[in-house]
């Protein structure tokens, strides 16, 4: 386990990605409040086959960490959910076990699946009725392991429109107020069509009328255990759709929620890249970048700000990590050093010391990036000395998911000459900083 | 344009990208051939609202070049198609005319689209009977601009069996005769849903009995126009479905082919994300390794061959690029020279030049991976001075398309630490091809 000589304690907001707090964009959703008891069944027993990959994708790892994890993290930073029941295969127990260790999971049980998917859900929750610790919950929330992307603000949707009798009545109109499900949606992609036995056309769907059910789904407890009780073999064994069988059995007509893009399965390998691209491009939002109160340094910060500022990056500005700069450590996954000379790492191997305290790298790995900033032309007879005292450091940060990289800037007087290594050092940055990649760290670059 | 200075040729085989030669895998295919016109209509007028970007995702460029240039080329490279019919909103025909004659198109004409997507793509059908030099169409197929992983051995499938009377009788049944239109389709994703216009579930689909319709799809010339010469205002405005108003107006019951799921469309931000994977991702998948014969530079060689080939690159090791060597600056598109002491990049300027003067780079960045296998300790000074020399060769190949990245790995007689460098170079090199960042080259990194 990581850091785990040191004991670390959790990162205080690893709720920071995607989001800290909820985006309550919608007016409406402003006022609504969940005061009710609320759990997740994650059904994970997927093999996978359409990714084309041996591991299934729940699995599969995006920079060291298995996407099911990124999908329990959205989950467990939510306040009101209190707990989440992961269901999978019997034979992936104790590697979904090592996972909820590994990266900290508060809040997960995992149990076995069974056969068939609508088996799998069934038996998450029945488990959430045996917790001794929690109460039932009111609603169960029905999510994929492999829509790792959900966010509070559209959980609050769909919890509180699934309970009946919530207190926001403001929200409610008379007819959702007979409603005990609520089910995510998104507008077609392609159009459906209906096939004949020997696979000719029959007719092609109105793509008004028609959405694609996605997840997540809310559900009362109640209504859902009493539409798996009085459900068929068959349904059990065919079925998909839970929102079918609680309009089926129960009588109740799902309200549909159209959700973002984001909540989109991963589904294929190339579904695996987009991910991947998503959560990069989260990580890579905005840095810290800390000039240790030099003149200079504090001068190529500022410049440095505006050029990536335009690449898509915010940068803030500090002298130290130390006092209120501090928080910076939990905050941030991305960390600039700049230092002027002597040329030695000694600054931003501090850096690193502090983020492993902090355990900041539990979840996403943290770039570190250290700008050494020449002034004499003796800095080049320097620097071949001491490069691997950066590459150790490195390869030792690699260890606890920290990765450092180097990068040389030379200072000159001719001003379209520095603008010149300013720009392509900001380039540098961005790229270090968005493709994360393990296979550079210790590398001192010239910018 | 591009090394226009040199009046450079386009590259020998072009359509190495994603694949040479239509990999023929079912024995019936093998067997079919198509003697007849076959011309392409690509509805190219979307505006892309749905990936939240300002330019339409068929004008997004991945490394360099607009999707749609990708899409063009996968109809390009085959044989036996001789047209292409580029529809695009009348304010981008600049756009795409610049883009046609940048990256050397040679069977596309664009034609201005109407206000829907069924308007625009019988201008495109219009406009393929009005060709001088072409004769008018047997088949035509449609496919989208932004679906540009379409392989031959698909269109050939499409193409095939919509023309009613082919020769390849084997591959016929008695039903498929009457045939004049084939359509792409892909299982359901998600599970469709009937709704209600409150927006609650009226009834889930039966996913074994539709399918998501894709593109391409094939018609004979004559079953196309007739459609659209009989078809009502109404679906010109509101339908999206071609093979909907073959059925309609023709009673042409299409055959619907299963394809790959490359064939999907792309739609939203993370799919962007996904083709650039896609085409990175099979631009990475060999590299021509040059020894100039020495003794040290092929053992290196073949020890980086086992490791990259662990990493799912294959490496082709020649000791030149003379004579019949030549021919691989048209075939690949990743080059690593590993250069004994003297220090001195000329024998990788020399890579550069010959790729230069091929046009290797027109379609795809070409990366070269020059490796310094330095033997004295006396290396360490003589870099310094040298490394300009490789960042301003760098960047002028980079003007080329060409990505030039320097690796030095230090020779070492202890067998423990030599093997350690030679597997951080392999990472390295892995790196650097796959990411193929603009931002890195010109560096001189250690292995």
């Amino acid at each position: 386990m990581k850091g785990s000589q040191r004991e670390p304690s959790r990162p205080a907001q690893p709720g920071t990605f995607p989001k800290c707090e909820p985006e309550r964009s919608d007016p409406q959703l402003a006022r609504l409040c969940v005061d009710f008891p609320v759990s997740v069944v994650l059904p994970a027993g997927g093999t996978g086959e359409r990714t084309g990959l041996h591991t299934p994708k729940q699995f599969c790892l995006f920079m060291g960490r298995p996407l099911i994890s990124y999908t329990i993290q959205a989950f467990e930073r939510v306040s009101w959910i209190q707990n989440i029941v992961v269901v999978v295969a019997k034979e992936n127990i104790d590697l979904m076990m090592d996972i909820v260790q590994r990266f900290q999971h508060t809040k997960v049980r995992a149990v076995p699946g069974g056969s068939t998917r609508h088996r799998s859900i069934y038996n998450g929750v029945l488990a959430l009725g045996e917790e001794e610790e929690k109460p039932t919950p009111n609603v169960v929330i029905i999510h994929d392991a492999v829509r790792p992307f959900v966010e509070e603000e559209f959980l609050l949707r769909i919890a509180v429109t699934a309970k009946e009798h919530g207190k926001c009545t403001k929200w409610r109109t008379r007819a959702e107020c007979t409603l005990q499900a609520a089910g995510a949606i998104r507008p077609l992609v392609s159009t459906v069509i209906a096939t004949t036995s020997e696979g000719y056309l029959a007719h092609s769907l109105d793509r008004a009328k028609h959405r694609a059910s996605e997840m997540p789904q809310g559900f009362t407890y109640d209504i859902i255990c009493q539409a798996y009780q009085m459900c068929s073999e068959s349904d059990f064994e065919f079925g998909t759709e839970c929102l079918h069988l609680a309009l089926q059995y129960c009588g109740t007509n799902a309200k549909l929620i159209e959700g973002p893009p984001t909540l989109w399965k991963v589904t294929y390998k190339r579904d695996l890249a987009a991910a991947e691209s998503i959560i990069k491009e989260t990580l890579s939002k905005s840095a810290c970048i800390i000039t240790g109160g030099l003149t200079l340094a504090a001068s190529l910060a500022a410049s440095l700000q505006k050029v990536v500022g335009s690449l898509d990056m915010e940068l803030d500005i500090i002298p130290d990590l130390k006092g209120d700069n501090a928080r910076y450590l939990s905050k941030k996954y991305n960390f600039i050093q700049i230092s002027v000379e002597p040329f030695s790492p000694c600054e931003v191997e501090a850096i690193v010391v502090a983020l492993e305290s902090k355990n900041q790298a539990l979840l996403h790995p943290v770039a570190v990036i250290w700008v050494y900033l020449s002034t004499a032309e003796s800095s080049i007879s320097r620097r071949g000395a001491e490069t691997p005292t950066l590459m150790d450091l490195a390869l030792a940060a690699k260890l606890h998911n920290i990765f450092l990289y180097g990068i040389q800037i030379h200072h000159s007087k001719d001003s379209e000459r520095w603008e010149r290594s300013v720009l392509r050092l900001a380039e540098i940055t961005s790229a270090l900083i968005q493709e994360r990649s393990p296979a550079l760290v210790g590398q001192l670059l010239q910018a």
